[in-house]
């Protein structure tokens, strides 16, 4: 059993995935799939005269400011396009495909943070009606139904907050969420690098092993999206999680590839 | 049990819609919402700069032409915004919803009409790339998972085709397959009218009661989209379905308002 979570990110190349992807299935493997649709909501907001706004935190992690518009921009990006897009590829690969959000039944549920602190210009400020959470419970027992169901569930970043709002969440924490749940063999974490880069953006710069005792040795390499990948390789080998793989989306075969040893290898 | 579908025009009222479900619900009653996402279509496609067209079919029926792009911003406003917003405001009334569409787990597989023949100007022709179809088979098993672990379905109108493409099907013969397929008790379709009216748009000119054996010669009241309700009734109530009620949305109570025989009756 593992999880994976792949990009919306420019190069990414979902066909190559799905086919490999139904590949496995086909011989019995149980999988989770993950996906985002930054790049997706990012686009919907543009052309409909609300662009994106993307904010940092005292603590240096770059997160999308998501007020209500954006967080329906997000909706229609990750819980439409991009999971039913997937979901379909998948079908036409013979792989019984079941596009869901965390939303749905609560699969994810999480603490809003309707305010959040941002840091501009030096100065730390308040903003408000944010629409973003962190995940903090996995309905474990809804993702065994469909998996004993032989359905492979493809999940949108969205939670439940405990009062029933709809939240934008990481999906890269909500693919270590529910990897550290499901007690995953792996996750992998896919997009459009090979992996942590020792000097980004040289991709010769690779690094291949990291031992999960030094990760936080490695954080100041993680640039950009790439921080709440090692955040949440984090979060999942803390949990139990066996491996976490960054790899490769761009290239075919990219699970064997990851499940192989290709990419950045934390254990 | 019962399936109920509601429409996404002006005046229909969501939030005391899922006042009634939700109360329902919580008194143990199994429903089925399915919902449309038309309007919510149409408003993309403008802003996106590629508007909806729609025609008409040799025998009356006007539907939407849906290539592949109207395709994806169906999956945007069906599958993303109005199922997970519909799924938000059950989830923040204690009621334990769950979205999918159609094509997620095959709950609804149909046929393809690639290419469509309409009427324009008194001639027919053919349409190519288009990405509707007709349902063929309902997930009973899928459907029944969830209703036994105790989950309200929210559905999406989207099928899976047998070669496993997204397509987009009509929002009231959906509810009808299903109600169908579940041997549903009743079927709601609620939409901003308060029924089949004799002189549309009189308001006053309801037909409150028609028998099942004379809904043919009520065929010609329907005007536009209720004409594929009455289609849809008639489905419905073929495959065993005891009673369909075509009922208003904007009213408060619109549930236990239909139930309780307001609106029109065929039985």
């Amino acid at each position: 059993m593992y999880v994976i979570k792949v990009g919306g990110s420019a190069g990414n190349n979902y066909d190559a995935l799905c086919d490999d992807l139904a590949a496995r299935f086909a011989q019995g493997e149980r999988v989770v799939l993950v996906h985002g649709g930054s790049d997706e909501t990012n686009r919907l907001g543009e052309a409909l005269g609300h662009p994106p706004r993307f904010v940092t935190s005292p603590s240096g992690y770059t997160s999308r400011y998501t007020d209500r518009r954006t967080l329906e921009f997000f909706m229609m990006a990750t819980g439409g396009l991009v999971n039913k897009a997937l979901v379909e590829r998948l079908q036409a690969r013979g792989c019984n495909a079941f596009g869901l959000s965390g939303l749905d039944g609560r699969l994810l549920t999480g603490k809003r943070k309707a305010t959040i602190r941002i840091v501009e210009q030096g100065r730390q400020r308040m903003l408000r009606d944010d629409w973003t959470g962190t995940i903090e419970q996995v309905n474990t027992t809804l993702l065994r139904m469909l998996l004993e169901a032989n359905y492979l569930p493809v999940v949108a970043p969205l939670a439940c907050s405990e009062a029933g709002e709809a939240l934008n969440v990481d999906g890269d924490r909500a693919a270590a969420a529910l990897a550290a749940a499901l007690n995953a063999d792996a996750l992998l974490l896919l997009s459009n690098v090979p992996g942590l880069l020792r000097n980004f953006p040289d991709e010769t710069s690779l690094i291949s092993n990291i031992p999960q005792a030094e990760l936080e040795d490695y954080l100041p390499f993680a640039e950009g999206r790439m921080k709440k990948k090692v955040l949440g390789a984090q979060e999942a080998l803390i949990a139990g999680v066996k491996r976490v793989i960054l790899g490769d989306a761009r290239r075919s075969g990219c699970i064997s590839a990851a499940l192989a040893g290709a990419g950045t290898v934390i254990a």
